[in-house]
């Protein structure tokens, strides 16, 4: 029996519609238990010359330039918004509004404002909605929720983080989106340490408190070439400078309801980390690392081990028994960065076929701006702030 | 102006025809500047059920089961041969007599002799030819070879690798196709041995002697049940037992051309080595190493460097400007496996449209052969045996 | 010419004791351009049986049961403190006042206040005087702060550290004077903490403000059997329970003087962590890093390299040309944690030689103490706190 | 009750020298439980200065310049011949003829016919022997050894080992000793070739047949400047060339007895691998790994941990319960390259107590030094050649 179509439009068509895209187009090839059949219906984006080529590259039969309309669209059961974050809130609750499923690349919104807005439109919709944070479908990030569950580690005593990249570091890197506060909304605080906040949400659960700092060590930047591409990093600067509204960099402390420490730094001014996400879970029974630049690897420590021969296990993630690694290549035949975002869209797609928002939905997603503005609010009063509950 | 479209046609659709299948999915996605356009005519297997589904799954327009029909099919330019060794040579005699370019996969011949008649087809009907020695392509050991041939490790001193593997490390473990000389030629010798020894022919190249030695481990294994798949894999044994009739292992050492010492060894009883496909070259400046398991990284030491301050660089061969490196996600956000079928497709589809064989082509697959059949023929004679001429 | 004798004793015969034992009876042996000649002239101890016995298993000439004793001798010209630290303010304020060099464990006090008394008595003594922050003499860490120097890594963006072991996350561990407050002053703040403060100070300078936290995991523990050893690292328990009253981790952002951010943390709660003291720094132009299990190496990215071979160094420090690396044995033929002894007192005893006292000093010591006492006052505050000057 | 005291004599004071004159000095500093008291009575060279330089600088109460004298005097019971091979023979037979115990470094003798008399003597005499091989007592060896014991690893199906080495990789770097066959009777082969196959015999026990070639890279080189060192590591050459008499390289494949294979290379010419003496184990149910650079630590793989999370352990060979490693520092504080030596003193003394040679003895030695010599006639024949018996 021929399985549901279901009907993709996409909003957005620089790196995250690349890798989305990809997503799309990869998903039924490597999960032929998919409860729905993909179709990749439309790409959006304002300039038709560029979206029209995208959709092309991407594999796209259709494109729009008003992303309203794609919305409006009947053929399109599934709206994947993958614009900068300042763009968020107003196509998340049309589409809401709208009745479709809504999949929202993170940051959530640029503020909690704005997320809790989002979250208000899904939830009075009761539409099916994911925030876009593919680091939970690494395997390996999957496999160590599994041993923590399983309470392999026992009590937990420690979760720290640090996602370093490193493609700022050069003050004379230009002025690219990214680092304007009324696009970006933040720095590496909603880019990257959004990530890392999440991850240790799906690990560990919610802080209660934290104090934290931002930094901005360069605080003037050429302006950037019009001709250069979005993204940004290729991107080319001019002579003219302009004033770097976002954090270079962050770090915070945590406390979280169940007791555990949290430590958590984020900057893109980490020479020779180009995509370093990494972070370490103790507790009273073994150690749990990860570092996504060796997203293939996960480090396991187990005091149940022999005591004469125990140590760090490299747990190469990649078996017919691990989460999400049945289905691409045999054991030690690696895959990589765009395999989270098949995994994440496979979830996406049974949700919507069954109905049910998969984790981790928009409440999860609201959280997570939450705390991002809490380190903001610490940073201006200097002190320890509590998580407000909402 | 639209490109000229290319029709393919694939035989096999088990493990290498799923990697084949993806690499013409993808290839024109993250190649936008590729010289033709690549369609996905028809797969071809034996059994229809099997085929149809696989078509259907890969992303084939149509299949067939009659591999001669494919081959004379007016709309396929090029033939993708992803059978087990024991077919190479009919089907590609074939393909060249009908004027397409062919693709076989590795070994291109189960013994020498089958290698040589494809070469003299394929040169005798002037079609474009390559041997599908993925390994070439990714991207850490094209770097590899960049940094060889600038001269920046001087004179080449030693080549050694080991191809470690380990799914057959249970005696119990049964006898699948490619633990019978029939069908497989040879055990760990052509299907992994191969890929080390086209490595050195790339880096270092060819091999003027050798001595080697084979070893069969567990000489009977259970059969294998009848209904479980033809890869093995996941395969399941029977009651009855029969003799292994390939090598479980095998190690040569050789002398280069050039003056450099080779070791090389293979070997499926391994544990922990899931595809461990590591090689080291030390030339008089310096050392380059690799290991498959974390393919995006090349281990670099130079003597240029400052003598307080020498060791081995880990590279992330994820940037810009590293071989096949731009076309897929930022540094650091790493590829996989199947990347390098990806790429080395992509190398096919231009050397098709230029009318021009890619490396590695049949002269080097049947080079390949008859050092494969040397390892043999010193293993019986107990002896050092030199590479002949052809 | 016969080099002039200089006579050492030792108050401690613990764990330390037997490091510092050890340093001296190696470094003429190593460091045969030493100024002076050590002699082991006597070790101090309050059980007469226990401390005789010391004295022979490591190489001491004699023994004395009061400290005041051992400090008055005339053939005794440095005076070294191994004792837990709630005695090193008595010893060294007599020790300096005797004209003695003093030479004393770490941290300097159990508080600044106990720091700037000893600081205080040595400066109006005008004698010799060095605080035991042994890892300054990593030759790597060593080597790391001749490339931070050179200006190599340009502007320094972030230095950050975490000092994690394992030996009290078994909530069964008993209550060692390690956990005493009494005794020990601090938990990991001042055992561990302290070192990555004083390592943070060496390479990158002082803090100016900080926001720490502090936090008891095990708040009772079994009290411990009166005839174990007072290490405790093989301590049994008793049936009766105590209170802990130091701290089981800690955590501190802060901000140094430069401008760059630090992030500090030190736990014993981390299994599978031995003695895993870890840094990275990040400048503009590069990054080093470093952990002290894998002591004879350090990790360093340069910018400088050639665009297409950049990535992380293992720089394998037992080189000629290395800090501290010419005296021992080849390259390659790696040194222990006790070798971090013999350098410092191989550059105790050439300061003492010369009048001069080597890094750190007391004034360095007392700012260490300063710096811990202020996490534990920002832990209280629950805000950033400035470091007072001195 | 007081310890016998033992007097040891040493012949030799250079690299060797050195090395075991450390570990004689700190071998009851922490082995307390010695069954005997060493005493450095006397170090041996021909040349006064320096002998009475090196007694002063290592710690012997005397000096010979007469090797027979030594050994004649009464007051010594251990000879220690840590001369190069050459002198070997006649210097053990005649300690053995003396009466005394024998400690040789290794390779035994320069060939297996020396190694063969020196045997004969020490039989003839009953007198306690050992050779040298210092890598046994390396923790993580002496680890390995007892898991493959235990049966854990199950049936062995592979040995492989490299020795590497980049000393001599620059053609300039001088003619020293070690490159001249009348003293050091070959170059890789008994120098670093001899520790691996000597690791091997340990581990695995003895080979039955090999197949092996040697390769000498630099046919010529500078003479050594006469002023130079004996040892040649920090050497100079003159303007004159001289003959190079040994191996460069080498490499070998090999048969164990208990029907493992075994693969073996040593060489001086790989950049970057300063002292990297690296073998893994393969058997039915794990794999074992070692790398010297990182002696403190063993790669442990297990079919037995739970199918979802098996990967290769880093094991920290620093802990209680492991071999050698309770009497130094606490876990994670690590050792070096000098405590091989002191371990192997440890035993030495006590054998020599117990009149019983440890292992190995010089029978294993003269093994050794036969499966040498079989290396160098596979060599010359081009064939594999069986090991004999004797």
């Amino acid at each position: 029996m021929a399985k549901k179509k279901v009907g993709i439009g996409l909003i957005g068509y620089a790196f995250m519609g690349k890798t989305h895209s990809n997503a799309y187009r990869q998903v039924d090839k490597f999960f032929p238990d998919l409860e729905v059949e993909p179709e990749m219906t439309a790409i959006c984006g304002r300039n038709p010359q560029n979206v029209e080529r995208a959709a092309q590259q991407f594999g796209w039969k259709g494109f729009e330039t008003d992303w309203r309309k794609l919305i409006d669209r009947p053929d399109i059961d599934i709206i994947d918004i993958s614009t900068p974050g300042n763009e968020h809130r107003e196509m998340a609750i049309y589409a809401a509004q709208a009745g479709k499923t809504v999949f929202c690349e993170k940051p959530l919104g640029n503020t909690f404002e704005d997320a809790k807005a989002m979250l208000d439109a899904v939830e009075a919709a009761k539409v099916v909605n994911m925030v876009c944070f593919n680091y939970r479908r690494v395997p390996a990030i999957a496999l160590a929720k599994r041993i923590i569950e399983s309470g392999d580690l026992g009590r937990i005593y420690h979760f720290r983080a640090r996602y370093l990249q490193d493609w700022i570091a050069d003050p004379n890197f230009p002025l690219v989106w990214r680092l304007r506060k009324e696009i970006a909304g933040s720095g590496t605080l909603g880019d990257i340490g959004a990530h890392i906040l999440d991850i240790s949400n799906y690990l560990i659960g919610d802080l209660s408190s934290l104090c934290g700092m931002t930094e901005t060590f360069v605080k003037e930047r050429p302006l950037q070439a019009a001709t250069t591409g979005d993204e940004g990093l290729t991107a080319q600067g001019t002579s003219e400078m302009g004033q770097v509204t976002v954090d270079d960099a962050t770090a915070w402390l945590g406390r979280f309801a169940n007791g555990a420490m949290g430590v958590f730094e984020a900057s893109r001014f980490a020479p020779g980390h180009r995509n370093f996400n990494t972070f370490e879970v103790n507790g009273e029974k073994g150690t749990l690392s990860f570092n996504f630049e060796r997203m293939n690897e996960l480090e396991y420590f187990s005091t149940d081990d022999k005591s004469d021969r125990q140590g760090f296990r490299t747990i190469n993630v990649n078996e017919n028994d691990q989460p999400y690694s049945g289905v691409y290549w045999p054991a030690g035949h690696i895959i990589g960065y765009e395999h989270t975002f098949i995994n994440t869209v496979a979830d996406l797609l049974n949700g919507h076929a069954q109905g049910k928002s998969p984790h981790p939905d928009f409440r999860v997603g609201a959280y997570n701006n939450l705390v991002l503005d809490t380190v903001e609010k610490s940073q201006n009063s200097g002190k320890w702030e509590d998580i407000a509950k909402f």
